[in-house]
Formats: C-alpha cells, sequence, structure tokens
C-alpha cells in the first residue's frame, strides 16, 4: 500500500509542497513542532534512511540542504536543525526544523494545530526563499 | 580557538573513536541519551551543518550510513535515528542514536553517566560491526 508521503507526491492527496525535482520532494509537516517544519521525502518508497542507496541518501541531503537554506532565509530562526526518526510512517523523511532552542525539537512535545490558511502561507513564504 | 571535537580529532584529548578516515570521524557521546550514542564530525571544523559545502555534507552522511550500519549490526536497537541540533559545540556534529522508543531521541531527557571502561566496551562492541 502506497505510504502517506507517496500520495503527496501523486497528488492522490493535498500536501503544502514548498519544493520537488525528479527524486525528491520537500512539504510541510502538517502537525508542526514549530512553525515551517519540514519534512524531506526520496520518491522512492524505502522504510529505513540508512537502506537508501549512498547515492541516494546522498542526494536526499544535498536536497534538503537546499531547502533548509530557505527556510533559514524565511522563518525567523537561528539555525534549521535536522531529526530523522522513523518509528511512524514507513517511508524515509527527514524534518527539517527551524531551532531557537533544544526544546523546538522535542518530538514529545504537543504539536501545534495550524489552518490550512495558516500552512499554506508559511508553505509560500518559504518557497520565496528560493 | 579549537573546538571540544578538534581536541578529540588531534588526539589532545580522548575520545572513544569508532571510525576515522581522512574527512570525517566518529565517536561516542560522552553524555550519551542512550548506550550507542554516536557523534560523526567533519573534521573540518565548520559550525553549520548547511554551511558545508555540498561534496562535505554528502561525505558527511555517507560515513554516518556505513557507522548506523555498524551500530545496527551491535547494538540492540529498532533502528538508529539521526539528529542535528548544534545549539551548544560551534562544530558540525551529527548524533546517531540507537532508538527503540522516540523518547530515546528526546534531547531534554537525563543524560546516561557511563564509566570509561562502560565507553571503551561500547566502543569495541560497535568498531566490531565494521
Amino acid at each position: 500500500m502506497a505510504s502517506i508521503f507517496t500520495k503527496i507526491i501523486n497528488r492522490e492527496i493535498p500536501g503544502h509542497i514548498v519544493a520537488e525535482d525528479e527524486n525528491y520532494i520537500a512539504f510541510l509537516d502538517i502537525m508542526p513542532l514549530v512553525k515551517g517544519h519540514v519534512l524531506v521525502v526520496p520518491k522512492q518508497e524505502v522504510d529505513y534512511i540508512f537502506d537508501l542507496k549512498p547515492e541516494v541518501l546522498s542526494g536526499l541531503h544535498l536536497f534538503a540542504q537546499q531547502v533548509a537554506k530557505a527556510i533559514d532565509k524565511t522563518i525567523k530562526c537561528t539555525r534549521v536543525g535536522v531529526a530523522v526518526i522513523g518509528l511512524e510512517v514507513p517511508h524515509v523523511h527527514v524534518h527539517l526544523v527551524p531551532l531557537r532552542s533544544i526544546d523546538d525539537i522535542n518530538f514529545n512535545r504537543p504539536k501545534l494545530k495550524l489552518s490550512k490558511d495558516e500552512l499554506s502561507e508559511i508553505a509560500e513564504t518559504i518557497k520565496s526563499g528560493f
């Protein structure tokens, strides 16, 4: 069965996409830790990041670097943090989280609830940073 | 001033090193979240991961992949999680954290206090996985 991320890639369900190329996509986490929390995903559906072929892993992080630079330019933060956990959705995803304190990347904290309009606005803001 | 990680690289202070090549090094975090928590560091002293040159960023993650595979083979865990925060030591470091639950990668939780002997034993265990 296609993962929820594959469904976003295939436009079967909506996503707040901020960047995309042939092999990778980046969209907003809809249950963000902070505003501007983005997921970077390889289009190939692989469960575990360290099972990716080296060239795919490398490409994923280079794509993420471009997204992180756009977040840095557009979202107020000290820097962009990175996390890969993968205990839930079985499709590799790199969390990019705009940080002001270490608690901003604590996955146990309550997630923000943002409206579709707020998410769309954040996605547009980040897209303006490319 | 050389970062604490550069001092480990230069053998000015001891580190529980698990892997090293010309450009990268991996050693145990001495204040680990869980047993087997490793830091992967580029030898070049750069503060912010997204300021690394693309080829250095890419090489860092490929090196980390080899270390993560060794952790997966030798430390009991569901998978190896990844985090880059960087609000403390101003020298890029990728945390590799053997995960059994999401709380294992919560940086707010109390760190383990392990003896040098325990750390040495864990380092030897991980080295056996290469």
